[in-house]
């Protein structure tokens, strides 16, 4: 039986998902309290496959995973199960069998990131570690328009070689963006971005390059000039991993997987 | 001279604002901080006196605090250089000079305390110690006006014995209450809470016994009987203190004290 899971997890204590030897992992802690609440002794521990690996101190608000078993529980079963052997900083939130052609990876159609920003001349005890934070005079401000311009070159099908971490692992540099909105308030900036895929470090290799616009230090030409280029060199140090946040991965509907808990993040709710 | 200093702090790793043996408290750091920072070798450490002292796990967005020294630096010299000596939980906003009548605890007309409560069938990892929690099936949700009428008899100057911790310090358990608000945003509900002052664990207290008019365990008159009682042992259990915020605290015009800086918290902008 094939099991999906629902997850969010605040990603400061990890060394990313990903399953590394001699890491702390997301994938370890969640993979470790399957395992202990199927409890099946001297069985192979479960495996799970994620629908998106996020980095060291990137958070999840609508993760999403699936496992195979043979024991059969009731949905909220896996929830309050799987949730009490798990951390104060991983969650389920829901849990569902789904058919066995059903792949958290590779039937996702769309990703969401979103990424918080915090710009004010003194940093905030409450979010750091939870979004990134730039130091910005009291009387000054990002000019958004500009960056909002700026994106519109990014949408579609590109080869985003300029914003790929030399690590990246996938196999392609091109993606599709579908959407890219800013939304300011200060002082909070917020970027929500989908695609049918990232690159490792891509969402936040355009923050750092979409700051560089709104900071004055480009025009919002600057941007194109840089995804031709196709020369990671040209575009703007990789920023913070603090403000990312994996906020929903989107599949085809046959598989009702249900919507993450966004309303559950701090995060406002115009922009989710 | 006197100088003044607006704070703000995530109060989790610390037992609480004041000074014990052996213990990792926010005064110490503080002290240590500006200590370090006037740099005067030999001479005994700053000592600072607090508009409020926080407990073990309570956060401050507005706390206020003085102290005596003998050197002159700039005001955002002292926010900077104050700044670079605590660690990232703990902020210093604003610097001012201010006369000698000035005292952080004996001027403070008015404290605002905030507490944040999230409601929902799962935790949530982003939230975990920044806001109370209380497991509630999807569902259910708090009776707000039954609570908003339980206020109604808080507010005023009463004795608040029943509401007080057995460790208080207060000289008197009479303190007045000026406006209580409730503020319900699933699966958040706030409350915002104005007084003169407080007594050891009263926010705590009231919030717990709000919860449970809210949750229909107590109807709304419950409140009154409770605070007529003067018994501590009728109230509900004292709530936790990770939603707890002092959020505000009011000094006459004549001291210019600035506003706190309550947009770098996370806390939804109609509230503060």
């Amino acid at each position: 039986m094939r099991i999906a899971l629902g997850l969010q997890y605040d990603g400061t204590p990890y060394s990313g998902w990903q399953s590394q030897l001699n890491q702390d992992t997301v994938q370890d802690r969640v993979e470790k309290a399957i395992t202990a609440f199927v409890g099946i002794a001297g069985k192979p521990p479960i495996r799970v496959i994620t629908a998106g690996r996020t980095d060291t101190g990137v958070h999840a608000l609508g993760q999403v995973v699936h496992f195979d078993v043979d024991v059969v529980r009731e949905d909220w079963s896996w929830v309050r199960g799987v949730n009490a052997f798990l951390p104060e900083s991983i969650v389920v939130n829901w849990a569902k069998p789904v058919p066995s052609e059903f792949s958290a990876r590779y039937c996702a159609y769309e990703r969401t990131y979103v990424y918080a920003l915090h710009a004010s001349s003194c940093r905030s005890p409450m979010t750091a570690s939870r979004a990134g934070f730039l130091i910005l005079p009291a009387n000054r401000w990002f000019d958004v328009d500009a960056m909002k311009q700026a994106s519109e070159c990014l949408i579609g099908e590109h080869d985003f070689t300029s914003f790929r971490s030399s690590e990246c692992q996938s196999k392609t540099p091109i993606k599709t963006l579908y959407s890219i909105e800013i939304v300011s308030s200060e002082p909070w900036l917020y970027f929500r971005i989908k695609g049918n895929a990232f690159l490792h470090h891509m969402v936040r290799n355009l923050v750092g390059s979409f700051l560089q616009i709104g900071l004055g230090k480009h025009d919002s030409s600057w941007m194109a000039e840089v995804l031709r280029a196709k020369d990671r060199s040209i575009a703007a140090p990789t920023f913070s991993p603090a403000g990312l946040y994996l906020a929903q991965i989107s599949y085809p509907e046959q598989f009702e997987i249900p919507a993450p808990w966004l309303q559950n993040s701090w995060l406002p709710r115009g922009l989710l």
